[in-house]
């Protein structure tokens, strides 16, 4: 047995597709994209093959451009307890905003989902990039990115709280005596805040995992700080290993600033792969999609990511470098610098640019036959880059079936990946601590 | 084939038991009030014997009284959605509250549960009467009971519309043309009201129900407003024939001011059974667990009801009833009028006023053998008190399976209930028709 250090990898469903033009394509299955055996099907792929987990992203809003593509979904908690019916090991991560949800709702909706996947919960932690999310929620505007993330570090410590009101031994359940709980374990929080007050204590028990794993996205200082504190995995967006070298080496390091032990917060890139078996192939499968764009919709997409919209330029002209304030993005701000890099450093026409963009909204898209791509999991993974990746295949469900048969035992005859799993919950998956309630801690420091 | 009217029969389920001592009761299930293979189990016989829905109450609140009772709960929505996994046809209905969701976040995950179930999803709509719910929402105080009606009403419209927000027909899905969706069929709602303001459309599509029944179980004077107006199926409950004639003549008339056809509103109230082969082992089954009631736990359970304290007193004593201000009841506005005709009518001590009432809080407790069941219910349905019933088994699992094993052929052998279902969806179980968009309604009446 190789005692090595292991990737992690997880499974990006996107209904229906990350390459935003996917769903005009032959292969794929945007019929299906309200269908929960639909999803169902592709968590037990992933199940089959050994991955961490599935992950959903989310937004309470409906975006603009839907005439030119899916955009509809399933609300990710409710669809993963469905997919937790159906599979028995594989981690189950959804997107919840921490600026339109209630805490102790959410506390409520996560504890039930670990309890009913025995122990598979992830919370993926966001604040709600969309402005137009205000709007359904009676806010006058989308409340600014410094202040969202001020209100999400209140959040986390009162959803925390609130998941470890009551300790795990709380329930006596004897019927003799009539004792059904020692109240002396379930604790009110008494949370008074900025923007919380919450008494608690929550009305469901511990869970399997003690907490769902805290999962983070951001890439803003604010995003990065964020995580650095709260965040055991965290998804993000490098199109180099150079870029995404330095983000790993800075979360670590602010992580050990928090007193957190580096080896509990896992870094996971997103990747994108069109896999043939040459690369002349590959190539020619992404161009099949790319051909596929709709200017109208990509610049909507790229209009959120930079906060300009370029529709009245010429497509085949260069990218407006100088209409660009790089102070003041209004754009989400985890896209705005990765898309400027990539200008600054490949001076693209928009319609490449766009194209570049296309696969994955600013993922890491890489081409060719499947030892490529193994060699660059690897690289990434063993030069201070990754920890293992979040896989997004450019359309489903194919796109995941090549990676999982083709790559996936290239990584694990190199060692680089589990054969099973070792554990049940995520938190085993992720070689995550199962964290002990605070209440617990303060009464035996207390003592 | 008889085309005789039929029964409705729910299988309300509560965690544990709706004998308030049942889980001190060597049959419970106590130690399983946290596993969701239980409440499928459950979920699984309801539907063997074609049960209409599985219920299941909630409040975003720990009760004070846990030390004597099982309190804790899963978060209904979630276990549904699990349930409707192991399941194919039974109604599932979950409770959620107008004053502590928000209307977008709880269109989203009924419409998910709603599709996840295909057709099978109802809302149980309540305004909260549990106190303790404000403190953990950052309310000052509960608001009172006018307000929060005048909020659900508010909140029915918006909701009604957000649901209603992408037609039917409005997805395209041509890869050809690029056409994803018809946006002249997805609708912005831009409600502006004094309680919410909401931009949508919703981002999911219409369900397969159009919409999840609207269920509602309030008995005040706004309650039942409120009913009429709005419910497809009302949950109550009646310790007497006369008041569920009554309540049910009401509710009728005053749904014919709405313009709403009396049969598209279905009156279930709560019967609780304690049944065996005789009247004589039928009551001393009752007995055996009424002996297990803590009056500790019991006098929490009366102040919620009657918004007074009676711990001080004479359990042997008579109930004070010039203690009780008829007019300014603090207590939940539903069962206050019940519990006060019980005391008016029947002069009972304090300890025989809870153990009247341990059995299902309020609810109609009957002992007696099967026949003698079927008959009550068959008088009640046929005597303008009924449409079918909430089935409160006092205790679980066995509590139900004697009902469903012995009770529900009798009601079979008369033509009253199904020998198997004839549709797929709950409104088809129901009897409910399917409601159009009210934006499809709007183009149609403008072309």
């Amino acid at each position: 047995m190789s005692a090595r250090r292991q990737l992690s990898l997880n499974f990006f469903i996107y209904p229906d597709d990350h390459h935003e033009a996917a769903w005009r394509h032959r292969s794929s299955a945007a019929n299906r994209i309200l269908d929960v055996t639909y999803y169902q099907e592709l968590a037990q792929r992933a199940e089959a093959h050994k991955f961490d987990a599935v992950f959903f992203a989310d937004g309470p809003a409906l975006a603009d451009n839907v005439r030119y593509a899916q955009r509809f979904r399933l609300e990710p908690i409710t669809l993963l307890t469905a997919i937790a019916s159906a599979t028995q090991r594989v981690g189950l991560i959804a997107t919840a905003s921490t600026t339109y949800t209630e805490p102790y709702n959410l506390a409520r909706l996560f504890a039930s989902l670990d309890h009913i996947s025995s122990g598979r919960a992830g919370w993926n932690i966001v604040t709600t990039s969309t402005p137009q999310a205000a709007q359904n929620f009676g806010l006058p505007e989308h409340p600014p990115h410094h202040e969202r993330y001020e209100r999400a570090r209140e959040y986390l410590d009162v959803i925390t709280r609130l998941w470890d009101s009551r300790e795990d031994d709380a329930l006596v359940n004897d019927p003799i005596s009539g004792v059904f709980a020692d109240t002396g374990k379930i604790h009110a929080i008494n949370h008074l805040g900025k923007h919380f007050r919450v008494r608690g204590p929550l009305n469901i028990s511990r869970t399997p995992q003690g907490r769902p794993v805290y999962v983070q996205a951001g890439s803003s200082d604010d995003g990065r700080a964020f995580a650095a504190r709260f965040a055991e995995a965290i998804f993000t967006a490098h199109q180099t290993l150079a870029s995404a070298q330095e983000f790993y080496a800075d979360i670590k390091r602010q992580a050990r600033a928090f007193d957190r032990s580096p080896d509990q917060i896992k870094i996971l890139p997103g990747i994108s792969p069109f896999i043939a078996s040459t690369q002349i192939e590959a190539d020619r499968l992404q161009d099949e999609f790319n051909v596929l764009i709709q200017p109208e919709y990509s610049l909507t997409q790229l209009r959120q990511m930079i906060g300009l919209d370029l529709s009245g330029f010429d497509l085949d002209g260069p990218f407006p470098r100088h209409l660009i304030d790089t102070e003041g993005a209004s754009g989400v701000a985890s896209r705005f610098k990765l898309v400027m890099d990539i200008v600054d450093r490949e001076k693209p026409t928009i319609r490449q640019l766009v194209q570049r963009l296309a696969g994955a909204r600013g993922h890491w898209v890489i081409a060719g036959p499947p030892e490529k791509i193994a060699d660059n999991i690897q690289t990434w993974f063993e030069n201070g880059a990754a920890d293992g990746f979040n896989v997004m295949p450019p359309w489903l469900p194919g796109g995941f079936d090549i990676f999982a048969e083709q790559v996936v035992p290239i990584l694990r005859k190199r060692g680089l990946f589990r054969h099973d799993y070792t554990g049940t919950t995520l938190r085993d998956h992720y070689g995550l601590r199962r964290p002990a309630s605070l209440f617990s801690n303060l009464v035996r420091a207390i003592a």
